[in-house]
């Protein structure tokens, strides 16, 4: 199953360097869930090739602008192409009414469903469950109120051993039931033994998305153990006062979120528009944990 | 004195085939006037090496969303790179709910004064009077409502023709009156007739924006004679059809309006996205009006 993430936005704050403000698209399983939506949000997905008719979910961590200027444009596009099925909206409440203002203004009845879900700053829910992934809010320390989100993959049901099945003749009508884990008697007496004719399925993985928040131990267990931790890392370690007085992490920081979270992967974003190149924010997080990569634009990670 | 625009954005409705949607970069004497601002529109200004901090006046012709979704981004930008200097923003009175709701929601107290000033859709206005420019208002005919803009240069103060002035030992001081166009009677008894002096400074230039429209011999007259008459041409004329139903306008009518006013020439853009070339909207203008031009994204233009 696909489970990878495309990076469709690096920067904080401001269009800076060639890097757009924070967008991400989660593709799991071939079902396309988008990660906050800058300015200009639709116009990279137009440049690496990705389809914004495809996103059926989108996730908004918080109300300042680097995260959901492109919101409002996207959905109108998405409205002008003739969209008819439901896109489900996650996010702070006043988004409905900041969209709902412009959509009246320009004299605009979407022609889809868009449902709101209104996420809840104070408290880790679980705020979507289909049968692909679960995503869990993260409950970040920001200027405003700012909520990651945790999507872990739905575990998958167990694989056949096809060969020891035909072997023993088992009629394929009862295949779905020794993927769902059963034990079988057949009507002459024989029984199947589930671990005998199936193989447990791949251990499901989790992305964690943490947006813009100070560094604080509060958030860590709803992380742990993730797969790819994507963190942000607005600035160089020298820079921890500003860090702290904005309410935003260093590189080093970030580095310490993955190594204290168990995290088998750390991608650092949200840079500074201080920092022209990027390897230094990259060289202080893998001093402390390795397995770092820069959340640069049009990258896609596995996770 | 310079007094030129800059295309940032072609498209209508939607970013497509490489083409933004509407915004203009108007300098006038090294003055910035952004007309229209979509999604991307600080993007396209960084892409062509214009700088956000140099516009100090803002107009929007209406609340569809591919002429204004990228204000509360680029006014966003201008507050996070540390602008004090007041800005003045012309367009429909719901433009300040609209960015104050938004300000509101990211905590956001913008360090500079933005100052809003309410175009009247009923009615053309003088609307700016500076000391490079006047710029009044177009009442267009679209879905919603909507104005153009039309920009006049001043006057310039005549010019001198130092050789005879410095001939009959003219003292400096007085090179500020006859600029102005005054005879002066010297001390002496001499007679300085002005239009010996000086010649006429150029003719004030025109430069007339219709964004949205339905073509309608009623705005023809606000725009009568102007040098540059940029005009959308959203489609070409075997949309006639659906030009009317959505009022907007194609390349042929474009080219009509230009004719009937008198332009001297004329920019078409606003295209649709059905159209991923332009040569035939071009030929089908310039078929009525030769001085025709594509207002595409980084071309200056020389009004």
């Amino acid at each position: 199953m696909k489970f990878e993430v495309t990076i469709l936005g690096s920067s904080s704050a401001t269009p800076v360097h060639n890097r757009n403000p924070t967008a991400q698209l989660l593709n799991c399983n071939e079902k396309f869930y988008l990660i906050d939506c800058a300015e200009g949000t639709q116009q990279q997905l137009i440049k690496f090739g990705l389809k914004a008719a495809k996103i059926d979910y989108i996730f908004i961590s918080h109300l300042h602008g680097d995260h959901y200027f492109g919101l409002i444009g996207l959905l109108s596009t998405m409205h002008l192409n003739g969209r008819i099925k439901p896109l489900h909206l996650f996010g702070p409440a006043a988004i409905q009414e900041i969209l709902e203002l412009q959509f009246k203004h320009s004299d605009t009845t979407l022609k889809y469903e868009l449902i709101y879900h209104v996420t809840n700053p104070a408290e880790a829910e679980v705020i979507l469950v289909n049968q692909d992934v679960t995503v869990e809010t993260i409950i970040l320390n920001h200027r405003i109120p700012c909520t990651g989100f945790k999507f872990t993959e739905k575990k998958r049901l167990r694989k056949l051993i096809v060969s020891k099945l035909e072997e023993q003749n088992v009629a394929i009508e009862l295949y779905p039931l020794l993927k769902r884990g059963l034990d079988l008697t057949l009507p002459n007496g024989t029984v199947l033994k589930n671990e005998a004719y199936t193989t447990d399925s791949a251990t499901p993985k989790t992305y964690a998305y943490c947006s813009d928040t100070l560094f604080d131990e509060s958030y860590f267990a709803s992380i742990s153990n993730c797969d790819t931790l994507y963190h942000e890392a607005t600035f160089l370690h020298d820079m921890l006062d500003r860090a702290n007085e904005t309410h935003h992490t260093t590189a080093l920081q970030a580095a310490q979120v993955a190594q204290a979270v168990g995290a088998k992967n750390l991608l650092i974003g949200h840079f500074s528009s201080r920092y022209k190149t990027l390897n230094e924010l990259l060289e202080e997080a893998q001093s402390v944990f390795e397995n770092t990569s820069l959340a640069v634009e049009g990258t896609t990670f596995q996770i």
